[in-house]
């Protein structure tokens, strides 16, 4: 097993250690199936924040791009899942996505805020291990799925980033920005027992 | 102002009367604003669906592509609003969609069951208000816009109820349908003083 690309990406406090992609690639098919379950999960963020701020426009029209191309992301790894035989299935998530949103401030306006850049921090480490997929999965074509996906989780965290400029102040989006960053890594930092993109 | 065409939509009881044409064609920029917040919730439905029953593979496969057609529409609807100059904003929701909710069981399999129909009439009822627009609406490129999604609503509603008998016994959707469109029918027997699509 080669180490995890090191790769650099924005917002991201640290990189995603190399246990993680050895147990990926050992797990190929439960990824796939979580994989699935984050493309949905990615939709429906961006659908309760355009239900949440319906007279935002910007918000509005650049997060129903989002949730379209999620939506066409969840049909494009359910196709992969019937390819390998994988049925559809629930899968426990792990405490990644939660111990974020426990971080979501409950008043606005730092509700917005949090909630964007939380999003945001999401797309990028997805879009970073799908880069260490794309890099180590022993099956090309499956690598290469998961290259054509790269692209857009990163521009999604620049949509989220984007967002939260627009709407709040600049020094305040930095300073957030970098205490949930922090967050989003601690939150890594011990491998998840059970395979997940973000374990 | 002619009359409400009488045309005849399958799974409706009883038409949509006259004074609903003449309230949303006096109202069409509430009409519009009123759509697209109908499209956005009937993605929302559809993913809703989704998440709660994410191991039916013919399901998820059929509402991924409803979920992303409504999406689409809701772009749609959206430029028109611009086109308009009618700001996105909230608007209250007549009592339509609570009270066919309300009929949903708690219980499964009955909750699913009443999930797919009151989603489908939903559907069929929007299939001939739009119907009712493309007919009445004086402004013909707008008219030409409801055509043009009509033949999509109507699918939808074939969708739910196909769902409804892929996962439950014909004799029981068959009897559920007509309670519920009975209920459906009486929600709008009397006109919603505010113009909406379900008003």
């Amino acid at each position: 097993m080669t180490t995890a690309l090191p790769v650099t990406i924005k917002f991201l406090q640290r990189p995603t250690r190399d246990d993680w992609v050895r147990q990926a690639i050992a797990h190929l098919d439960t990824i796939l199936l979580d994989h699935s379950h984050c493309e949905r999960k990615a939709a429906g963020v961006a659908l309760n924040l355009i239900f949440r701020y319906p007279s935002s426009t910007k918000l509005v029209r650049t997060l129903t791009t989002i949730a379209q191309e999620e939506l066409s992301h969840f049909e494009q790894v359910n196709q992969w899942l019937e390819r390998r035989g994988i049925p559809l299935a629930p899968l426990a998530a792990p405490p990644y996505a939660a111990g974020l949103k426990a971080q979501i401030r409950p008043q606005e306006p730092d509700r917005q805020l949090d909630s964007l850049l939380v999003a945001g921090l999401i797309e990028a480490r997805s879009h970073e291990r799908l880069g260490l997929l794309a890099a180590h999965c022993p099956d090309l074509e499956l690598a290469a799925f998961y290259r054509s996906l790269m692209a857009s989780e990163a521009r999604h965290y620049g949509v989220y980033w984007t967002l939260a400029v627009t709407y709040h102040d600049r020094a305040t989006v930095d300073q957030r920005l970098v205490e949930l960053a922090t967050i989003e890594s601690d939150l890594l930092a011990t491998l998840h027992p059970e395979p997940r993109i973000h374990s």
